[in-house]
């Protein structure tokens, strides 16, 4: 992942790079490991986590951690919690009963692999697990804090968060929707996530009120541009280049940014979310926010 | 629920139904609310949780509240959530790629009423409703013990739990089985989120690392003869008295207790395990034990 923003002090890929194979190490130690687990449930949640991923949600955390200077421990454990609630749902959401799909990260998804029990299981499991890795017994991350990250990743994961925007989502195939019920879909089913990967992030240090402020504001508008962004490469882009089959959306008649108010006015839209990221970052008061603001940048522009 | 038990002093049936009220009051306030959550989604969460099930869990979790002189919020609010988690795991059992039920606490199952996608969908709500619950923002509970509560389901749950166990029993069905692997796997299937119930419960109070041993053993033997009486059951009970569907286990050619020990054996270890259990209370130091004790009594006696 290479940075093309106008940053020219920051360098994203190398940062990534950095994180991303903390992340890494950290999933594969932490994630059923061998012996831990009956292996016919270690595998496919293993599958479903290890090995693939733009890993936008941790970098997130990171980013958001690093502009607050919080605790590095509690940062990477949320940003394993988050990632595999985001995994958990994947496996879920691909199901036949769901989505049906067949391709993700350019593999089989982990039904096909394993099995529909197996799969469902794995998937309660890691959201299970998230829970777990946000509260060590080792004294690391101070209890307060612990609970307080619980009570981020229940909420955004749940009925009034990502669950919710499924269903939201579930119900919504083939019927006519305004634009305030699609903003209100994309803001519980992706955008609670990715705003709670921000404030779990920022939860890891200091609580400082305007920071705070103005972060909701970036993961909000960064959560939705996320979410125009997919919608946009679900037309533009081909199959091998997203890892997921593309053009599902309109072959399932769903309603998206692009059927709602076309191509080039999304590709506005998406720009305009960027900016509004980027003017909370700088009313923040942090002073290093030079990860999230290439974060942003990197996740509106990027091809995939 | 009337007590049978030998305790004079201690009405378990009084006990139990203003236990039980307290509960039914509080899920029926905190599981999706109305206009809390998309009703294609809170229908299905409150149609799994609400009107229908024994509630042994929560009971267990009050009862050893009451033993340690608990904070009665946080035990209110565990009792709750290790119900949810109980419920959620119950909707994704019963769904067709599992064990593929349609009849459950004598209606019919999530999937049924509600269908797949939806039933999914509400379990893993309902997962994250339980951490959710454990997290109150309003200062009821302090946030060291929530933490301790949500790392207590986290593991009960998850892949060294309830899931594990599940795992296992998935793997297990059409296999030869040995009677360590049958107990590891119902430790782990039913026993792990019976033994966090009792230890959340306990949780809730001053630690007392003596009542906190004797309560692991009592919850551990509690859990396993749970699962020997169920299995005594499925073989001795019908459909009509279950609310669910009797002989299923003989019928998926499962190992059960009674499959692998016969009748007679099976119902001489659920009275042995109570006497365990009834011994570690009285090894506990705690003054008052009444309540789990008429609960034991209750679980191994039980004809439903």
């Amino acid at each position: 992942m290479h940075c093309q923003s106008g940053s020219s002090e920051f360098d994203l890929g190398q940062w990534s790079d950095a994180q991303l194979a903390r992340v890494e190490r950290a999933l594969e130690r932490w994630v059923a490991p061998s012996g831990s687990i009956v292996p016919t449930l270690a595998q496919p949640m293993r599958y479903a986590v290890l090995d693939g991923g733009k890993r936008l949600r941790p970098l997130l955390v990171l980013a958001a951690s690093q502009a607050v200077e919080g605790n590095p421990e509690a940062a990477l454990r949320s940003a394993c919690a988050v990632e595999l609630i985001h995994a958990y749902s994947l496996v879920h959401d691909d199901m036949p009963c769901m989505d049906n799909d067949v391709l993700r990260r350019g593999k089989p998804t982990v039904h096909v692999q394993f099995g529909q029990a197996s799969a469902m299981l794995a998937g309660d499991a890691l959201q299970a697990l998230a829970f777990e890795l946000l509260t060590p017994d080792d004294g690391s991350v101070p209890a307060p804090m612990q609970a307080l990250l619980c009570r981020m990743l229940a909420r955004a994961a749940g009925g009034q968060g990502m669950a919710g925007g499924q269903a939201i989502d579930l119900a919504s195939i083939g019927q006519p929707i305004g634009s305030q019920q699609l903003h209100e879909m994309h803001r519980l089913k992706t955008g609670a996530l990715l705003l709670a990967s921000v404030l779990m992030g920022a939860a890891c240090g200091k609580h400082q009120a305007q920071a705070l402020l103005a972060l909701t504001d970036y993961g909000q508008a960064v959560g939705l541009a996320f979410q125009v962004v997919d919608d946009i490469l679900d037309v533009t882009a081909d199959s091998k280049t997203l890892g997921k089959t593309a053009g599902k959306d309109a072959a399932q008649d769903k309603p998206t940014f692009v059927s709602l108010m076309g191509l080039r006015n999304s590709q506005n839209y998406a720009q305009e979310l960027l900016s509004q990221a980027q003017a909370s970052l700088r009313h923040s008061g942090l002073p290093n926010t030079s990860a999230l603001r290439a974060l942003a940048d990197k996740l509106v522009n990027r091809a995939f």
